[in-house]
């Protein structure tokens, strides 16, 4: 199946539409929510465990595939699909998120004057290039550039990949924002280059960039998309809270093309969804509904549940009466207490399993809404 | 179904025997290997998981399930087994054996001088009534009696329960051995008097005691032989290497009561198993095979396979061709090395999977061969 896109039903209320990707390992329905398996398994879940909850499109990270195990060993399996042996689509970025987070701080740590990272080393050098670091697993030096970053992603072989871009630190002057963007328009462009040179069945997403200053974002929309990318990302600096963020997607959203499927880099915890969907974004990828279910949080439609609770344990009944999720139909809240107060790794399994059919079942309730042009 | 022992052949070979243990929760094959839950899971496996892969008894430990969730849940539960979701049968210990561990420190320990544990403190007291120790998780005071043991584990609903008896330490004095022989038998009439006076469908497990004294270890076979227990455990100290260990089972087994399940406790590596079948042991716990599996180590009929090795980054095959486990049927060794190498608990599920089959093929092999007058 080659990559297409087709818009099924906009809503009358909003700007929220229903979609279809189509991709060489099938169907993705839109919105949809992306989850995230940067070493090409999703935490505590296997391939086969993560087919069974009906997870369309899964994320895998290129920067640190990269590292461990290399593209030689991804492409000697003849690809992701084959080495993951997982059957449904997935998406890899470009890298530059992580190499630029490492030697910017990504906004968090900027924010919370938390980045060390910055300054331990790893990345050697950035110029017009791209970027030289560091393997923090050998010592290798490695040098990305869009060229590499597509030649890996053509090695990893998912159905959508992404242009390599710089990631500017959220603090910055708005001249040197401008030249950030200058250059990673150029980035982007070689990145289409060297992808149209060998497209291989594969998708080549856009990401817009340009901070928060409007103007800037309006001119990266309206370059990127005289380009011909199959799809556009919005990426860089969204803002430093969910406020920022939403007011970011409600202005740049109209500026994207409105036959190419669209994807909000990183963002998923459920506020950003809601406030993100009605103005029509496709997609959704975030560690964050994994992350929560390691770290003890349950979602529900209810709200969320801290196992952790002493009221959960005695609780004889699943997470969610309806929810048709494995760990729902097998185990009770009681049971999955101890496992986490025993800091089990079966906890970390069970949740992980509960989480992501929560986001399965959730876009589905949402493109079922919007249908009904109730969002 | 009430709890049945038959012998189905005793080889021609030697003292080895296939039998099958009937329980309230399903038939267990022996000779069998049982796998070890403690707390109350499989680490990185879920009930579901587990039953697929045949494991006939699993073995959780009363001493970890005291302290977290604690009888009281389990029991609110329905016992162990609607806890857990476990459909097949299940035997938990006394408690005993963790407790005089940190009292006295394990054979292990006490031989390497890592005794540290012996001077944490949890154990408060020690005298005829029982053990007096304090919870590692909240301070609570817990006295484990044979009484109080036999209670726990009426509560958890095990199939298959293990009286409550003093381990003593590896190097003692005969005189200070033969006075704990003492007590632990008559700890091990009191539980039986506990258990007869509420037998809740479950089967109680004597543990021969005597260290490796042969007079005394055959005065304990031959007074726990004359109470009604419906099996044997060899539990004490079995000496400090695996050749006490298989010297000391050598001349134990005869005193053992030929129409009884019998069990060794704490054993379960490949050539301790090997060992001990041809002298008639019957069932096996241990968390070896698990354990290896989490550090990397993957049991083949050919010998282990260690998943870090270089080497193993590029095979593009299943640990074992003709393996018929779901790890070797959905994934390679080229992948798994790589979740070893990142870290990924994936790696430990998979792991898990891939040795309690080997584990329950095993011990199908060794059944075959015995019918076969092989062993």
């Amino acid at each position: 199946m080659e990559f297409k896109f087709e818009v099924i039903h906009k809503s009358k209320k909003s700007r929220a539409r229903v979609g279809r990707i189509y991709t060489p390992h099938g169907v993705i329905d839109t919105p949809s929510f992306v989850a995230v398996g940067t070493n090409g398994t999703l935490k505590a879940l296997d391939s086969k465990a993560v087919d069974e909850l009906g997870l369309q499109l899964m994320f895998c990270n290129t920067y640190h595939l990269l590292l461990q195990p290399g593209p030689g060993v991804v492409k000697n399996a003849g690809g992701l699909h084959s080495f993951m042996n997982r059957t449904q689509p997935i998406i890899t970025d470009s890298g530059g998120f992580q190499v630029f987070s490492l030697a910017y701080g990504g906004v968090y740590s900027e924010l919370k004057s938390k980045g060390k990272k910055k300054h331990d080393g790893t990345v050697l050098k950035i110029n017009e290039e791209g970027a030289l670091f560091r393997s923090y697993r050998n010592g290798d030096k490695i040098l990305l550039t869009p060229e590499s970053s597509i030649q890996a992603q053509k090695d990893f072989g998912a159905d959508i990949i992404v242009a390599f871009d710089e990631l500017p630190p959220y603090h910055i002057s708005s001249e040197k924002l401008k030249a950030s963007l200058e250059r990673t328009h150029r980035w982007e462009k070689r990145s289409l280059d060297a992808h149209v040179a060998n497209k291989n069945g594969q998708a080549l997403y856009a990401v817009v960039h340009g901070g928060l200053d409007r103007n800037l974002r309006k001119k990266s929309c309206e370059y990127l998309s005289s380009l011909p990318f199959d799809g556009y990302a919005i990426g860089g600096s969204v803002g430093k809270d969910r406020q920022e963020m939403l007011g970011l997607v409600t202005d740049v959203m109209p500026w994207l093309p409105d036959d190419k499927p669209n994807h909000l880099l990183g963002i998923g915890d459920l506020p950003s969804i809601a406030g993100a969907i009605p103005h029509g974004v496709d997609t959704f990828d975030s560690s964050h509904p994994t992350k929560c279910a390691r770290h003890g949080l349950l979602f529900t439609k209810t709200g969320t549940v801290r196992i952790a609770q002493g009221g959960n344990a005695n609780l004889l009944q699943p997470i969610e009466d309806d929810c048709p999720c494995p760990t729902c139909r097998h185990y009770t809240v009681s049971y999955l207490h101890h496992l986490f107060k025993a800091k089990e790794t079966t906890w970390a399994i069970l949740a992980t399993i509960h989480n992501v059919a929560f986001m399965v079942q959730l876009m589905e309730g949402y493109r079922e809404q919007i249908l009904l042009d109730l969002v």
